[in-house]
């Protein structure tokens, strides 16, 4: 397999990830009214913006931590750390991000939950929470035994590439349903392909490409930390062990 | 990790795939007003039936061909004619089914192509047509050289799992966007959750279950061909060698 180097891949995705957040704000800014906490529909508008920049760009940030060099040698513990941070705070992102849409629903009378779109969110957040606490509880304190992390260990990382898989689905769906819900009356139809159809479609297939190069990156073998299937994974320095 | 054996889980998975085609052909047939060939609604209800049955359910089969214990030993060409057949089939379904909405679209002059889900879609069995023509070149023709098999396997192996999962979202899109056009004037609103809209979501998640399972098979390393990561992938018989 031809042999591309991390870190210029990974300037690249965080490029892609940078522009993923710019094109959601700029929808939302420029097509959508721009944002507000009122609970009227610039209120929603944080929904979107925040769904993608955290679970999706610092949820696939996190998810590559491991991958980075300098995590391949010396003491884990420190990565973990940042890995944990970083997951925690797409964690708290999704949480505003379904707050605003709740808000947003409760203040206008529309029933919450009941499309695909926000059973599959929502079941994506909830997984979520329960990886975040799982991998907290055996990875990052320290009383979990080694053979329990090293029997949560590949169920952490199986569940990991689940959870970005549902989100990019979650996202697509969504940006599906906002656009059809927003391009009918008094603008031009989402069928008609308006300037803001296309830049939002476009913004669903940046997330995918974001997405599916995270998941690439997570299983190439020559970019995973040399000890990464032993069952090792204990935070005390080497020298302890 | 737990020792999960293969063939147990596949018989699960078939089940759960047939699950899914009976699911998305009930509520076609159910809710939807059945099957016909005339252009009508009835015409664009293949569309979603063949989509899932080929994009998903027989394309998951094709993955999994290699996983299988009796594949592991023995010439492997009957499991290439295998693979590609599942594959080609399963490529088949998805074109007539794209041929459903076209046709649909066009009798009731609805513009194609505007959409995500459809963006997304047609990407997504672009994709395939290429995976498919690529793959038949190089591992079932017999004139490609070892070196070019070994190059691309990695790529084959890594755009099977991604066409599946832009799959799965262009499924879960697509469920989402049918049921807020179909569940409005004259029906009980999507928003109201009637019993049409709780089984065509059930749908959508049991796609996504079923697609997690496929790809977590396939990244399961006490699941792969003990020569998997070999650059040997020519079909002439051991022995020949």
């Amino acid at each position: 397999m031809l042999d591309l180097p991390f870190l210029p891949f990974c300037v690249l995705l965080g490029g892609l990830g940078f522009v993923c957040v710019i094109f959601v704000s700029a929808w939302c800014q420029h097509w959508r009214g721009g944002f507000a906490l009122d609970g009227s529909a610039q209120m929603f508008n944080w929904h979107p913006v925040l769904m993608v920049t955290g679970m999706v760009v610092l949820y696939g940030a996190a998810a590559l931590v491991y991958r980075l060099p300098p995590a391949w040698s010396g003491p884990k513990l420190p990565w973990k750390v940042l890995h944990g941070t970083l997951a925690g705070t797409a964690f708290g992102l999704a949480v505003l991000g379904l707050a605003a849409v709740f808000r947003f629903h409760n203040d206008h009378g529309t029933p919450n939950m009941y499309s695909l779109h926000s059973w599959l969110g929502l079941a994506t957040v909830l997984l979520f929470s329960c990886q975040w606490l799982a991998g907290f509880s055996a990875f990052l304190l320290p009383w979990a035994p080694v053979w329990l992390r090293a029997l949560y260990k590949p169920v952490h990382i199986f569940f990991g590439s689940t959870i970005l898989m549902l989100s990019m689905a979650s996202c697509v769906s969504g940006i599906n349903e906002k656009l059809f819900f927003s391009l009918k009356n008094g603008t031009t139809e989402y069928k008609r392909l308006p300037a803001e159809a296309v830049f939002a479609n476009m913004l669903g297939l940046l997330i995918l490409l974001f997405g599916v190069l995270v998941l690439g990156a997570l299983a190439r073998p020559s970019w995973k930390r040399p000890d990464a299937d032993s069952s090792d994974s204990c935070q005390v320095p080497a020298p302890l062990r």
